[in-house]
């Protein structure tokens, strides 16, 4: 095996969710990512702790989204939702052959899919977790990468000294607690402002996402006014849409456009209500992560790139005792704008990054 | 997809479980068999059920079970006994790169793996379920054929006409209920006897094993007297174990040889009280599996064989309403017994089969 999957294993099991005796653990992973799962096995069995693993196929579950009939279903199944209830910690392990698999699924069906399973993420949030990456050739592809080439990246990313990230992006939290206005300004394309006050800026250094490497907060619902154009391809219900442009009006989407997969763009906003307002504004600040890999998992912590999130806002973002409320909705799609060129972040009126050095770092020109 | 992996999904479907709305079903698959949960995901959706897919590696197993100290675990996963709780359907899936991959377990480590595992094994039973075989290359490979010819073999043996089947072993049921006494002799090394008396014969069609087409029933505990020359291998904790002799008195093996991996053999013995006696009597009737396989799915059901299982009965064969007790040993081990030639069995007295041939079928010599 791969020496580098078994530090990935380490990183997983002692930094991100610390396993320890007792510990149930869900393991979720397709088949490409076996060898992580052998090394987290044996770990686990180490440390005293016990494993469920799922391990559901991007094909088996493009078959069933493509069989079934929405109307049938009104719940998650009952057996996973008992399952999950009794876990201490998950982990789940991204890999594909082919990133596309589901990309012939109706996008309604997709969606009604993700709304149906939503009680399942949302039980998740609740335990130990963490998601992250094994370097399968899918992702290789997708990133326009070898598989050597990408496994390097993947573990180079993964495991790095997450200690000095995190005193890195403290800076960055530093700024955010007790804000009020976030401005974000690229070029004449994006200039979008949004309140984040009362919200808690989460300082990710690989807990919950690893590779982790971003300050994330949540907007306050309504606030968000302005345009955005996230001219970083994503996918969505595997497929690629482009140059998304979304305007907003009182925290809502009353204007958008995509300059590919429109359509699948329409469909997400059409998930719920939700779909329609932010749930997220994130700060990429891991500079390891140095070039864009059709990933959001990684590519949302790039270096000089900012994304905002539709849908779901992250619990931690929500202070317990606020009268505050995230967005609820079934869905959570991540966008990037690069911020690397013609580019500020204002907070309060004062410009805390241009063009992807920030106030706190040399080089720095207000 | 292999066409014939859609027929195999189909029979589990229809025939082996019958799938309904509503269905809560776990399906349990190693990697190598994610053609077949594709084509039964697809079914599940068309009838309006929901899966859940544990997907558990022999190689993850395999790390678990070497790192951790049995003395670490009273039970198994709190989240995998809730989960069965709530299954309507079990369809567990063999398949396997490599047979042998926890061959190089502690046998005492195995075996207190299965003994904790136990709980989870009972609750499958008390649903509908299915055990059956996807044709990966390692099964092809224990078989000693290609991987071609082990799919013919497979899916010969799993989408034949299991209505006729029925017909033909309702035969054997019939001498078997309200039988007394059965007795097993093969040439000089097997002769044994047992008492049925009160149990249930169970006429296996591809319910709850595909393929189907054995009948078996329980001994009465105690009453097994004899000797018994396994002349077929058998796999055990992932090791071959050849010609094991065992000499029953009063139900319990008191002398017990192997010619290969005895130590295997003894380890099985000593699981619990449980292991040292029989749970299961069963008669192979299915004339399509033609081939020793070195896979007990398939070798139990040939044609001119009897099996006798060390360890577990399945529940069908105790009737409810009596007060005969079952063997509830954690563990199950089936051992085959060749009969096509110097053969007979006898039921009360009279011969049923004599060197493969029924009473009920042409060229029976009494």
């Amino acid at each position: 095996m791969d020496p580098r999957v078994e530090d990935h294993a380490d990183v997983i099991v002692d930094h991100s969710v610390g396993i320890e005796a007792g510990d149930e653990v869900l393991i979720t992973a397709s088949p490409e990512a076996e060898d992580l799962v052998v090394a987290l096995e044996e770990r686990i069995g180490e440390r005293g702790a016990q494993s469920v693993t799922l391990g559901g196929s991007s094909r088996g579950r493009r078959a069933f989204m493509r069989a079934m009939d929405p109307d049938d279903y009104d719940e998650p199944p009952a057996a996973l939702q008992a399952l999950v209830e009794e876990i201490d910690v998950a982990i789940a392990i991204r890999s594909a052959r082919n990133t596309n698999e589901t990309g012939d699924v109706p996008p309604e069906k997709n969606a009604a899919y993700s709304k149906l399973m939503k009680p399942i993420q949302d039980a998740y949030m609740d335990k130990r977790w963490v998601g992250t990456q094994y370097p399968a050739p899918g992702n290789a592809q997708d990133a326009e990468m070898s598989t050597e080439a990408y496994e390097d990246f993947v573990y180079d990313a993964v495991t790095k000294d997450w200690d000095e990230q995190r005193e890195f992006q403290a800076n960055m939290v530093e700024i955010l607690e007790g804000a009020d206005e976030v401005r974000i300004v690229s070029g004449d394309t994006t200039d979008v402002t949004m309140s984040v006050a009362g919200m808690n800026p989460v300082n990710d250094y690989a807990e919950k996402n690893l590779p982790g490497g971003e300050v994330f907060t949540a907007p306050v619902p309504d606030s968000v006014d302005g345009e955005v154009l996230f001219d970083m391809p994503l996918m969505a219900q595997g497929r690629e849409v482009e140059d998304v442009r979304l305007v907003f009006e009182e925290g809502e989407v009353v204007e958008f456009e995509a300059a590919k997969n429109e359509e699948v763009l329409a469909a997400v906003l059409d998930t719920d209500p939700g779909a329609k307002r932010l749930g997220e504004l994130g700060i990429g600040m891991n500079r390891d992560i140095d070039r864009f890999t059709y990933n959001m998992l990684f590519d949302e912590k790039m270096g000089d790139t900012v994304h905002m999130a539709l849908g779901r806002t992250i619990d931690e973002n929500v202070p317990d005792d606020s009268d505050l409320e995230g967005n609820d909705s079934a869905m959570h799609m991540d966008m990037i704008v690069d911020m690397s060129e013609d580019s500020y972040i204002e907070v309060d009126g004062e410009v805390v990054q241009r063009d992807g050095t920030f106030r706190f770092e040399d080089g720095f020109e207000g």
